[in-house]
Order: C-alpha cells, then sequence, then structure tokens
C-alpha cells in the first residue's frame, strides 16, 4: 500500500463538484492523485464510483495519510469554500510540509486573499499558486482554462499536470502562468466579470425578443442556435440556445418559464467592480450585470413598481431586426472585454505583474464559460497592439464595429422607448460614444467644481489650477 | 491675554480655504474659536485680515497654546487633508488632551476611518466626531449642512455651535446627529455621490443641447435659469446657469469653451460606488457619474477615438423639446436620489446606526451643493414612508415620473441615436424600468448559471435548489 501511495504526483482536498471531477481529470490523463475529503465517507464513496480510473487515485483518511502518499516536493491541489476553509485547510497541512512543498488554491478566491497566503507560506519556505479554473464541472472534468499566479519556478514542477488537464486550443493548452501571487486569480476575477457581462447582454436581448417581439423561447433559442453558428459562437450563446429550448419534465413549460427571475451571484462580478473602481477603473458593462442581478433579487419591490407603473412594454414601435439584435450583441460584447482588458492592463501596472492580456485571451479560448470564436480575434489583436489600449480601437475590429454600432443604436433606442431596461447594452454603448469624444462634457462639470470649490481646471490654451470669473457671488 | 484665550469654545485646526471660511463663521456667530495652522504665518495673517471678526478669534502658535485657548471639555475642529494628515494631528493632539475632551474631523473622511480614530480615541477616553461639511467655501463662511456621526452625548456640549453655524431651511438647522462613529461621513460621501451623479445628468442634458441643438453656452446657460425658477430649483442648476453664461476675460469666448474636459476627482463619488457595492448595492447613475470623470480624463484616447470613428453626431434626427430635457432631467434626478437612499438604508442596516433617512434629506435642503426644492418633496415622502423603500414609488412622485418618463424616454432614445452620450441618464432609465417588470430576464441567468455550475434554481412553482433537464450534455 505505502508502496502506492508514495507515488501520487499530487493530492486535491475538497471533493465537491469541482474538486471531484478535477480528480478525475487529473487521473484520466494518468497522474496518480491522492484525494481527501473531510467527510471520510465521500473520499471512499467518491473513488468506488471512479470505475476505471480509481487505480490511479489514492484515497486518503488524514491529512497526514494524504501527505505521505505524496512524491517530494509535494504538490496539494485545494479545491473548498473560498474563504475561511481555505485558511482552515492551509493550517492544517502547513506543519505536515517540508520546504519547497507547494499548496495550491483551485478555488476562486479573492486574489487579496492569494496575495496574502503566498506571503505568509513563503515565509514558511513553502510555494503557493492561487489557480483560477473556469469550466464549470464540465471544463472541471474534461479541460478546463487555469489561469495561474505565484512562484513561476514551482509552477513549472506540476505544469505537465496542469496543461495536460486543460482544455486545449488547436493543441495550445488553455493554462498559463501570469505573474506573482495573486495574478491568476485575478484574471479569473475579471474571466467572471466579462461573464457576468456577457449573460447579462444575451439575457437583455432575450428580454427584446421576449416582450418586444413576443417570440416563445423555443423560437429565440433557435435564433441563438444559428448565431452561435456565426461571429456570436461562443459557450454561452450555445448554452443559452440549449436552455431555452429545454421542456419542463414536470410541467410541459419551457424551462425558463417556470424559473423565478432572480439571479444569485456568488461575489466575484462584484470583486470585480470593487477592484476595478480600486484601481480607477470604470467597467460599466460589468457594473450593470452586477447591478442587474443585485436589482433582479428585489422581487417584492419590481412587483410593486409593476403596479404602480405597469409592465407592459410601449406597444406599436419598430423593432429591430434579427440581424440588428445580432449585430447589438456583438459590438456590445466587444465592449465588454475593452473594459475587461483595460482593467488587466490597470492591475498589472499596479501590482508590476506583468500581465500578457493576448495570453489572457489566448487561455480563454477554450474550457471557460467565456469562450467564444471572438477571442481568438481578440488575441491577436492585441498581439498587434492596440492603439491607446483600446480593443475597440483595433484596426481588427473597427469593421466590426462600424457595422453593428446602428444596430446597437437601434437595439438600445427601441429598449428605451419600449420600458424594456437593457443596462448592459446602453452602457456599452454610452462608453463607445464617450471614447470617440474629442470634446465632452466634463468642462461644464469643471466649471462647477470650480465655481463651489475652487479646485482650478486647465485651460483649453495651456497650464492648470486656472479659475473662473465666478466672482463673490460664487465663494 | 490668557485671560481672553481660555475663553474659546471652540478650536480649529488647519486654516485652508475650508477651515479659515468655517472659523470666520464660527465666530461670526459669537463663539470665540481659538485657530491654529501648521505654518504659523498663515495663523497671523489670517487673523489679520479678519476685520472685525478678529476680536473672536484666538491664534494658537502650537497644539500647547490651541488647548491651554480652550474651555473644558475641549472641543477641537480639525479641518485638514483626508487621512495620514489627519492621524497626524490627532496624534500630535492626543497627548495634550484630558479625558472627556473631544476632537472632531470636519473633512472628506473615509468612514472607515472615521470607524477607526472613534474606537481608537474612546479606548483612550477620549470622544470623536465625525462631520461631514457640504457647502464649498460658500457654505463653509455662511452655512453649511453638517452631517454628525460619534457619541451622542458629547455631540450635545457643541450642538449650539453647530446649529448656530449651519444652513437653515425655514428655521431648521441643516444639521444633525446621524449616529454613531462613522454615520455622519457615511451621510456625507452617499451626498458627494449623489452630487456627481446630479452634475453629470446636468453635463449630459448640456451636451446634447450643445452638440444636439447646437445651442451657445449663454443660451444653455439661459435655459437652466429658467429651469431654476421650477420644480429643478437647485442649487447645481443655478451655478451651472451662471458658468454657462460666464465669459472668459482672457479670451472673451465663452468660460466653459475654453476649459479642457478631463474631469478630476477627489474620490467620494467613488468610494460612495465602492461602499454600495460592498453593501450589495448598484447606485448605477452614481457609478455612471464616476466612469463619466473616469473616462473623461483619457483625452488621448477618446481623440484616437474621435479619428477612427468621428465625433460628429447623427443629424436629421428629431430633438426632444427643452420640456423634453426638463422633465428628463428631473425624473432622472429623483432616480438617482432613490438609488442614494437606499444604499443609506442598506448602511444603516449592516452597521446598525438607526439613520433618519428622512433627516438627511432636510439636512441636505440648504447650505450642501445638492440642495434644491425636491429635497423638501423628498423629505416629506419619506417621513409619509415609502412603498418597497422605493422614493419612485412614492404616491408624491408618480405623477412626476408618469409625466417625465416618456420625456426620459425621447431623450435617452435621442442620445443613443445621435451617438451623444448619457451614461448616466440611461442607467437611470434602466433601472426604473427594470424595478417595475413583475417578470425580469434573470430567469435565463439562473438557468445558464445551473447549465454550467449546477448552481440551482427558484421555481415559480415553489422551493429552491432545482435544477434544469439539461441532462450529460451540460455537465
Amino acid at each position: 500500500m505505502s508502496e502506492v501511495n508514495s507515488q501520487a504526483r499530487i493530492g486535491l482536498i475538497g471533493l465537491g463538484v469541482m474538486g471531484a471531477n478535477l480528480s478525475l481529470n487529473i487521473a484520466e490523463k494518468g497522474f496518480p492523485v491522492a484525494v481527501f475529503n473531510r467527510t471520510g465517507s465521500v473520499t471512499d464513496d467518491f473513488v468506488a464510483s471512479a470505475g476505471e480510473l480509481r487505480d490511479k487515485l489514492v484515497p486518503a483518511k488524514t491529512y497526514e495519510d494524504l501527505v505521505a502518499a505524496l512524491t517530494t516536493p509535494r504538490a496539494v491541489i485545494i479545491m473548498v469554500q473560498a474563504g475561511g476553509p481555505v485558511d482552515a485547510v492551509i493550517d492544517a497541512l502547513t506543519p505536515l510540509l517540508d520546504e519547497g512543498d507547494m499548496i495550491i488554491d483551485a478555488g476562486n478566491a479573492d486574489f487579496h486573499d492569494s496575495r496574502r497566503r503566498e506571503a505568509a507560506l513563503r515565509a514558511k519556505g513553502l510555494n503557493f499558486i492561487g489557480m483560477g479554473v473556469s469550466g464549470g464541472e464540465e471544463g472541471a472534468r474534461h479541460g478546463p482554462s487555469i489561469m495561474v499566479g505565484g512562484n513561476p519556478a514551482s509552477y513549472e514542477t506540476i505544469r505537465d499536470i496542469i496543461e495536460a488537464i486543460s482544455a486545449k486550443h488547436d493543441g495550445d493548452p488553455c493554462a498559463a502562468h501570469f505573474g506573482p501571487d495573486g495574478a491568476g486569480h485575478f484574471v479569473k476575477t475579471v474571466h467572471n466579470g466579462i461573464e457576468y457581462a456577457d449573460m447579462q447582454m444575451i439575457a437583455e436581448i432575450y428580454g427584446l425578443l421576449r416582450d418586444g417581439a413576443h417570440k416563445a423561447p423555443a423560437e429565440i433559442g433557435a435564433l441563438f442556435e444559428c448565431w452561435d453558428k456565426g461571429p456570436l459562437k461562443s459557450y454561452l450563446v450555445e448554452i443559452s440556445a440549449k436552455v431555452l429550448q429545454a421542456i419542463d419534465p414536470g410541467t410541459g413549460k419551457p424551462m425558463v418559464d417556470v424559473i423565478v427571475d432572480r439571479a444569485g451571484q456568488k461575489g466575484t462580478g462584484r470583486w470585480t467592480a470593487i477592484e476595478a473602481l480600486t484601481l480607477g477603473q470604470s467597467p460599466s458593462t460589468i457594473e450593470a450585470a452586477v447591478a442587474a442581478r443585485s436589482w433582479s433579487s428585489a422581487k417584492d419591490a419590481r412587483l410593486a413598481g409593476a403596479d404602480i407603473f405597469g409592465s407592459e412594454p410601449v406597444s406599436g414601435l419598430t423593432l429591430p431586426t434579427e440581424p440588428d439584435f445580432e449585430s447589438a450583441l456583438l459590438v456590445a460584447k466587444l465592449v465588454a472585454y475593452d473594459q475587461g482588458f483595460k482593467l488587466l492592463k490597470a492591475a498589472s501596472d499596479h501590482y508590476d505583474w506583468g500581465l500578457d492580456l493576448a495570453r489572457a485571451a489566448e487561455v480563454w479560448r477554450e474550457g471557460c464559460i467565456i469562450r467564444s470564436a471572438l477571442l481568438d480575434d481578440m488575441a491577436s489583436a492585441i498581439r498587434s497592439g492596440l492603439p491607446q489600449e483600446q480593443l475597440i480601437f483595433s484596426a481588427d475590429f473597427v469593421a466590426l464595429v462600424k457595422n453593428g454600432l446602428p444596430a446597437l443604436r437601434r437595439v438600445v433606442g427601441y429598449a428605451s422607448a419600449s420600458g424594456l431596461p437593457v443596462p448592459a447594452l446602453s452602457n456599452a454603448l454610452a462608453y463607445f460614444d464617450t471614447m470617440r469624444q474629442a470634446r465632452g462634457t466634463t468642462d461644464l462639470i469643471q466649471a462647477q467644481r470650480d465655481f463651489f470649490g475652487a479646485h482650478g481646471f486647465e485651460r483649453t490654451d495651456g497650464g492648470a489650477g486656472h479659475h473662473g470669473p465666478w466672482g463673490s457671488g460664487a465663494l
């Protein structure tokens, strides 16, 4: 037994949905993996149900058994609930490990926690890897997108495993080391922020087709299925097509019609928005998606609002065409990515990570929730250099934007007139129109600030700290 | 001398623009005030130029002199730059004070710092008051709006001074104690967040009138002057009218035309947005205002965008009418306040402050930057109870909203079609339309989340944690 046990290349703690699937993925790629769950019976049941893969699984009943089962330098993946539980496992493991061993947090960690944990373990001679894993259960089992942060030398010792279990894009592993400490989890956080925006934009188009065009879910799903064959080809459009065409076995109704319109969130979208603001960024499409989920949970308030103001859209308006909806979604989606990549750049500059933005786009091409055909184009656009670091300015996308904008204007205009909310789409449009305005309107804001606060302003003919002729009436 | 010195009821440290004006205000109300500035000459010059008020001013050259000049229990207002400088002054003062003395931070503090400082000083037997002061220089000198947090008993000892120097609304002082520790500075922070949204909405209307209706600044200023006589009557509309009609003495051009459209921010709007997200709130009109200022600073990027896509608005569209613009601004402004008050409520619940929201509206009626006719109506609406805590649902405003919404739709629709950005106005509309949707679109988002993450969803026919019939294709 101890013969076999000592063969495990890597350990995994936490056999929940993600951990169990990740373990099977590792085992399937030929790497013996020692598995541990706080509740021992979970470990037994998991191994017992692993079929032919059970030979590669080394069940451990204690942290000591787990550590004893690993080859050195030891590498242990933690896949438990983010926050306190991760620290608890780290505290339990640390005394059992030797210098040079490595702890890998593969959960949805706040990257600040990863920075803290990396520093604390480094002080003890241990290595910490913060590893963002995207792709849900399916990805964890058959190939996720993996975003790594931490000591690069330490990552090299498990790189073969990580790349083997990751998704591939034309053979290129969707796994990369992005920088020290929290870099990997930050890239994952931004991935989730973009995921929020993408999902919200799809939901907004669905709402316009449902409440404006009065299409049945299956019709909308069929339309999305067509779009998934074009430039919008992506996992989220694909699964939206599927869920919209799914029928509830119990009632025979369209599945979405029996789902309560109250969205949950696990917090990564919110984190993204908070970190963005902290870094002086405003990814408004992500902020809008976070807002929409938060407002959706206030169902009682919305019902009260419906009683007072009615929910019915204004009728008799000219509907945008289906190609309009498709083009609008495409250009709005590009704006969401533009804002996401700007945020990655801002964080990389602030924390001195030297993030490879193009590599992030490449790692997102397969395995993760936001994988899409567009990401391959984005990766090459970023590699060729972005004017003013703006994806929407890239020569590779100017045609797409110029073609899609009139459609986005029609869609947002229709939604505004009809009373159907499109917070993410309208924020995408407002951002784009702001970023092409040679002269904006904040000259008035600067004048106001100088009037009431003597904040001073820059003059177009040069110099800062000027004041207006407001006189005593002002101050 | 020491005779006179020992008479000062209160001390003030930091004779910058705000501190100097606040000192003169206190002195004018008949309270002897001991004043201190790090640079002694500033203190001398200030007192020398105080005219008839110099008798009430007790110059102090050292912290010791300042403390010696105060009656007990001592009360010292700190009006220096927020952050480190405040802590430095507190550290210098603390050893000189006796149990029961009070330090008042009247700067734009982060309310978390006020919570920390209150706890630290309480442990030393000292009282800390976090006091938000709004109104700019003019307000500080002749009557600001004052938002107090801290030990209520301690506040009682200076309440006569604070109420005397504050603005009045029909004799009611625009000063109030809102709760313990950081409550006052939080109310001030939300005030500033609403201020950001209000200023941004005015700037967006200005932009539509300037670039869409091709009106000259003076024409727009004259229009705002008319609006300031109606329901939009407010300090911000009033000063916007003034600055838009101001001429640059040097060039003879309209003043706003020689001001660079790159907005600065001192951070309180950003704080508001971050704290809101932390509390699970999404005040999207404030987020949009923060975004607009941040994007405006990327002037080079905007110029590049203008080169690629052009800045000219689409012409030949039907412009909204002037009454449309006025009504749109009014209803959008109401939404900004709705979001601001919801944020105050969320913070009050989280920190157990027992904030009196109506009192906040009352304290904002005069003296502060966001003072407006609308606030008096809001105060009574809140006092009479808000359906679902939504200001926009108040019976007092239903008529205003029903009348203004079609105008807001026309304005946002026009802006979207013409290519002129209105991030705050469009977010106001999207929020309103979301909050009156009996059935939103997050049922699709819940389906997507269950498909890729097995997150589960609530069913309309009851129960949570249900899953869809996605089958193996999903997971």
